[in-house]
Parts: structure tokens; sequence; C-alpha cells
């Protein structure tokens, strides 16, 4: 499905030339930063900076128009000012440009009848000639797998290439996103900012997405949408295929309103979203942070569904209250936290049960700290085991573990829960809290993470996304 | 209010002399991390290790029994086998103490007749004699003022002594709780950790919170009570007097169940618990976060409510979605994002109103970044002149924020942000993301707090703890 759509799109994320209209010898002005963004991850493409000014940036020649650059143009990122935008229209066309991408703004979202006017002269210029247009007020396309970063701003934050696909109609919120993934290593495929989607919007980007063999979950941030029928058909058609995630800014009155002067969306009502959304098979997220770790856990475990979780503390954290915390977290999202079989129950008492021992589930496995790596080995993998439990969600403290168990001790435990998932056959979910062992945790988060263990800062954000995936709605037929 | 228990319980918090029995000279032993931690903190009272094997620990005789000590005896910590817990209350009643803490576990909260027993008898001896029994099964208190650190495990994690005060049932959530404070510059009085509170309970601290003068409002996490009728009571008491958070783990099923074997509580149902602590003025929050982001913004601004929140984003974070996010987290959180005055949008638009601005509230002052940090002060000066608005809600992207303007201009926001709520004699809270440049944004955090501005890393949160306190109860009469 959608063949035609990724053949057509191909110049948006995959472009054999790029040229930035904007691009000058001073290395502060937007463009310019496109064009040292690009050279530093390494784009491989040909890359033309233009400007009439002339000279050179980055070793590289600045040509005076578009139509003098001696190439051809896949692929347009324009940095210019509103009043050059129709001029740059028509150079384009002229040079059989594919698609451009407007980081320019002053368009509808200003509220002006000419803003509006000018949108309208663009798209009826680029239909007539079959140029696509990205934006305008966007931060356009973002490829770590072909070396292209997303924006102007941060030159050499490419990212790991991987398979997860976003699209976002805040530029801002898209720069957020890449970040996130750089942090938590979510891998991108591709993604792109879409600002007022004057042409090319959300619905077409859903649908390269849906037929994208590179990408195997979907990250979408919407303030609202221009052809609410279209986009919630093919959301219903791309959650059939791969699970989506949508984000949805402005669902309140004041963010509705914010939304208008934004990228010029008119926003519906939360519960008309939230009833079409649940319709169309979509996972809702309701801030950054679900969108992030829904797309985290995607990525890390696939579309996983989960009934009952085993919740296990006491790595060095104190125990009890974080397994307490952790079961309402749990049953908040709808997760059971089901009391462990007897036969499981007496061989953690065996192994571990020595004083104060929680072994319903939660588990506290504080004791066996004590008794060394192997007897928390041995109760871990009981717990896996254990017929009725789909995942196990586990804390650990890096700060208390170092200070109670040492750097040896803590390393091989580290190492050890990273192969857990493989040798319980179980998905383990690991909560990593901030704490005074800050370079500590971020090196194992890393590890676990390489592992394929999806790692989250609370007991509350990994509950919660698990709640969200698990009870994922299915795509009406 | 509350004299007497103030007096009373010094010894908890303030005590003269600490004997730490079971303290040996093994270094890895609890005890022994309880004197290593009381002498890398620098507390100042008499300190004496107690062990039948004698010996020495970090230049101190360790004394063959609680007897043999030299000196007078105020506060006993017990790192002792269960089975030698009846003996220890004998010697501490001998002694004269005025205190003991048991953070030995293994009695009622493991199900059993015998712990049921023995915490019976322990209790008798203990009201005979008018020796005061903290725990068991706890981790003791927390006074950084007096340098005595919470708990075994971080040797010189002391914090900045301050006005905060906590009680937590469980001794996990009490070390994160610390832990987070250090991190977030929330600065605590004293602090306890309850367990299962067999003499000494969650409401006599209430009590001693609500009469300690260098304690401005209180933290609570709670998994049940015991005598619910004087919790409430006391609670309401309290709340007339100074802001009390409370946190109550085991509000779902599951965790109930937890609850029950960590610290022998009977939980009651989460709807009860939520309309008690609302008439008895509490705040309730439903996490670790909810609890620490309270406390935080109770130390920074005081028990403030607000009603219109100014929504701004551009401080280089890409402006547009954040604004709309955080539109939508405050009114989330029942905070109003009231449209700015006519006058107000001008001069606003006068200043940065270039294209695609967003100026109604939310505010994006993203083109302020490009006209010089004067136009950008200028510009939240006039937001935060407007008369209708309460509080100023400021989002800034440290990495961006360094590789759009650099370094030297960034410091010079920074610098200015912290004097803003002066300037404007408004309160101003933060919004700074993890990002990047991480290094940069805890020293920007840092000196924000230090200013008496409340630092968040999400609008979401922010708006979360506005919303909290802003909406708190009154306390039923």
């Amino acid at each position: 499905m959608f063949e035609n759509r990724v053949t057509e799109l191909r110049p948006v994320f995959n472009p054999r030339s790029i040229a930035v209209v904007g691009a000058t010898t001073d290395e502060h002005k937007s463009g310019s930063k496109w064009v040292l963004g690009l050279r530093a991850a390494g784009y491989r493409g040909a890359l033309y900076p233009v400007s009439p000014r002339g000279g050179s940036i980055a070793g590289l020649t600045i040509y005076p128009s578009l139509e003098s650059v001696p190439g051809d143009v896949e692929h347009v990122i324009a940095s210019v000012p509103v009043a050059s935008a129709l001029q740059l229209m028509d150079e384009c066309i002229r040079k059989h440009a594919r698609v451009v991408m407007f980081f320019t703004a002053g368009f509808a979202e200003t509220g002006s009848q000419a803003g509006r006017e000018l949108e309208r002269v663009m798209l009826e210029k680029a239909r007539a000639a079959g140029l696509r247009i990205i934006g305008p007020n966007c931060i356009g396309s973002y490829c770590p797998g072909d070396r292209i970063p997303l924006g102007p701003a941060a030159p050499g934050r490419l990212g790991i290439p991987g398979k997860t696909g976003f699209i976002s109609q805040s530029g801002g919120i898209a720069a957020k996103l890449v970040e996130n993934g750089i942090a938590r290593r979510i891998c991108f495929s591709k993604g792109v900012s879409v600002g007022n989607s004057i042409d090319l919007d959300a619905s077409d980007f859903l649908e390269y997405f849906g037929g994208d063999t590179g990408t195997n979950a979907v990250g979408v941030y919407l303030e609202g949408t221009r052809d609410g029928r279209r986009l919630f058909r093919t959301l219903r058609s791309v959650c059939g295929l791969k699970p989506v995630v949508v984000w949805k800014g402005g669902r309140t009155a004041a963010g509705a309103a914010a939304a208008r002067s934004h990228t010029g969306s008119m926003a519906s009502s939360a519960p008309v979203w939230s009833a079409a959304l649940r319709q169309a098979g979509a996972i809702e997220a309701r801030s950054l942070e679900e969108l992030t770790d829904c797309l985290l856990l995607l990525q890390q475990l696939g579309p996983i569904r989960v009934r009952n979780v085993a919740v296990v503390g006491g790595l060095a954290d104190g125990g009890g209250g974080i397994s307490v915390s952790g079961s309402d977290a749990c049953n908040d999202n709808a997760l059971a936290v089901p009391e462990l079989s007897l036969g499981t129950k007496e061989t953690l008492q065996q192994l571990i049960g020595e004083v104060g021992s929680i072994l319903r589930n939660p588990v506290d496995v504080s004791p066996a700290q004590f008794r060394g790596p192997d007897t928390l080995f041995r109760a871990l993998e009981t717990v896996a085991h254990e017929p009725g439990i789909d995942v196990i969600l586990l804390q650990e403290d890096m700060d208390i573990m170092l200070s109670f168990l040492g750097r040896a001790e803590t390393q091989v435990i580290n190492a050890y829960l990273a192969t857990l998932p493989k040798v319980c056959g179980k998905p383990l979910v690991m909560v990593l809290p901030s704490g005074s062992a800050e370079t500590e945790r971020v090196e194992v988060e890393a590890q676990l993470l390489a592992a394929g263990v999806p790692v989250f800062p609370t007991m509350a954000r990994a509950a919660r996304a698990l709640g969200l995936l698990s009870h994922r709605p299915v795509p009406a037929q």
C-alpha cells in the first residue's frame, strides 16, 4: 500500500541534491546554518548554497540564483524573506525541483488576509507545475540514514538511524523529539515538520510512512487539520499496518487558541479528537513525554500487549515503597499485578525470604543483594518464569546500588540484566531514576537500551507507556 | 501549638549523642556505614559505635555494650538481628536513652504472629519506661543542619539545610526524597522514615512539624495508618498552620496488597483517602514527582494560589509547539491562560511582532532572540506587567539556546531571568528540559534555584504543581 506516495516523496527524505536558498557567507544566518549542519553531518548528495550576494561557505561556492546552480536540484530549502516566496516558487519550477521546504514564516498563521492569499497563490503554482511544498513555517525533513539533520540549529546532532518515523506540525516539538531520541536511543528512520502544511500535510506523510518499509512505528504531533475526514481515513489504514502514536496539541481552549496563531490550525474539541483517534486505532499520547515513551517502547519491544506485570523493586532502591508505588502505577493504567503462585513464592522465600520480605508481587529483592549476584539472578529468573507474568518491571537505583555493592558487582548485575529477556524469554522494562551517580546511570541506560531493553525515568512513566500500548484500540473496519 | 511534642522529639532530630548498635570493624556492615556516614557528614555530637566484638571504626572506640558507653546516650540507632531487639530495648531503658530507632526489620510486616507479638512487648517496655521507638523497619531521621544524613547508604550526601520537613513510611521513598532534594535544591529542615511505626507514627511527627518553627511546609508519604481518626484530626490542625503535601502509596488494589507486606499497613480505598485529605486541607500528590514538585514550589514561592498564567515559549525552543502544549497543560490543571490586553499585545507587536507571532497568550518570544537581549527583556517585562497575570511560566531550551545565541549571550539572559521576579514583582516558574547541553542546563538550574525561581523539567509537571497548590483545599473547621 501507498507505494506511489513513497516514490513521490522520496526527494523529501532521500534527495540526491539539495539547494539552500538564503545561505550566505555570514555563518549566523539560518540558511548558512543549514549548509553547515548538512556538511557537519556528512550529507553525501550534491549541496548548493544560493544567495544573490555570492561568495563561499564551508568550502562550497554560493550560487547567485537557483537557476545558476550547475546540476539538478531535487530538494530546495528556502530560508528567504516572506516577500521573496513567490519569486522563489517560480525559480524552483523553472529548475524542475521536486520539493521546496519553506523555513520562512509569516503566512496564514499571522491571521492576515495577505498571508492566506499568498499561500493560495503558492499552492496554485505548485499544483500546476507538479512541485510539492513542505510548510511554510516549519523546519523540514530529517533522515539520519542519509545524514540529513533536522533544522538549522544543531550541526552534527544526527542520531542513530532506525525504524521510527515522525510527523510534527511544530518545528520545536520535532526538534525536541529528535533531542529526546538521541538522549534515549530512539532511532528514527525519517521525520518531518509540516508547519502550515498548505500542500503536503500530515495525511500525505502518514501514507508515506504507512508504505515505507524502513519504518515500523510512527509518532505524530498535530495541532489541527484542514481535512479531518481524510486524516482519519488515512490514519485508520496506516494503523492497520503499523502502530501510530498521536499527540494532539491544542486539546484545551487555551491550547487551541494558541494553535490557531501557531500553525493556523482550527482545532476541534478534545473529546471529538480522542474518539476519532480511538476509532482509527491510534494510540493517544497527551504530552511529549508520553509520545516519546510510547515510541521507545514500540522500538524496543514491538507492538506488545501485556496484561500481567511483575513489579520488582529492591535493586538497591530501598524496595518496599518503590514496589508499592510501582503497583499503584500499574493499576492506574489498568495493568494487573497478580499474586504469584505458591510454588514461586516458596522458591523466593528459600532464596531471599529472610525478613520483611515482599514476595507476593510486587517482589522486593533487596535481601538478595546481600547474598551475592547469583542469588539475585535466581530470584529474578524465578519471577520471570511464573507462567501468568507477561513482563517484568524492574527499578534499579544506580547511586544506592554503587554505594551498597560497589562498582564491580554493580557491573556484573547490569550485564546480567541486559541478557535477562533472552534468558527468560520475557520482556524486561527497566526504571533507572536520576540520582547522584548520574554518569554511571547514563552508562547503564545506554548499555540496556543497546541490548533492546526499554528504560524509563520513573515507574509511573513506564506503567503509563505499557498501559497505552497494551490497551491501544483496534482500527475500526 | 504542639510545643510539648517539639520538646519531646528534640532527641529524634537534634540528639546531643548517638550510639550505633551493630557498628563493627567491618565497614560493609550497615551499622558501620551509619557511623561512617555520620562522621563523613561532620556530626558534632558524641558518637558511640557499639558491638560486643569491640575494636574501632573511623578512629572511634567500639564499646562492647550500650551500658559500657562512658557518656549519656540520647538517640540509639539499632542495626541488630531481630532476635536481639528485646534485649536492646532493656539496655536502652537502663541507659536512659530518649529514643531508639530500629533499622532492623522482620517484625509484623512479615505477617507472622511472632512478629506482631514482639512489637507488642517492645511497645509495652517503651511505654513503661518513657522511651520512644522509631520504626522498626525504617531508616530513621535526617537533619542536615545538625549534619545527620539519612540512613546508612550514602556517606557525605547531606544536602543544604532549609525549611521543608518530611515524613515517610518507606525508607526507600525517604532516600529518594532526599536525593531529589539534593538534585533540585529542595532544602530540608528535618525528615523521618517511620516504617512500621509501632510507637512514634505519622501523627506524632505531623504534630512535631506543625510546632517546629524551622519548618514551613511538610511532605508526607504514607501507606496506611492504625488510627485514621487521629491522623486526619492532626492533619487538619497542621494544615491550618502550614501547607502539607500527602502522597498515599497503596491507592490501588495491587498497591494496597504490597503495602500490607511492606509496612504492615491496612490501607483504605483511594476515594476515601482523597476525600479525607481534602477535608483536612492537605494537598494530595499521586507520585514521588508530584510530591517533590509541590515541595519545591512551596519552598521557592511559598503557599501561593494563582489563577492566570502567562505561558511564554520561544526562548530558543522553537516556540510555537511548546506554547501550545504549555497552554494545554495549564488548562488540564484548571489554570487560565487569558488573552492579553490590547495594549500589551500592541507593545509586544512593536517589540517582537515580525512574522508568525504568537502574542495572544501564550506568547512566543522567539523573534526577540534575534534582536538582542534588551528586546527580549522588554518583551518579558511587558508580559509580566499585564495586570491580570499572576505568574509567568517560561520554557528555555539550553541546547538550542547555546547553539543559536552562543555562550556569552545565553549567560546574560539567564542572569537576567534570575532577577525577573524582583524586577517585575511577579513569580517566575521556569521549565528547563533535558537536552544535549546537560552540563550547562544543570548550571543554569542551580543559578535560578538559588535565586528563588522554581525549575521544572517539563511544562506538564510545572503546571501540575501550580494547579495542585492553587486549588488546594481549605482545612474544614
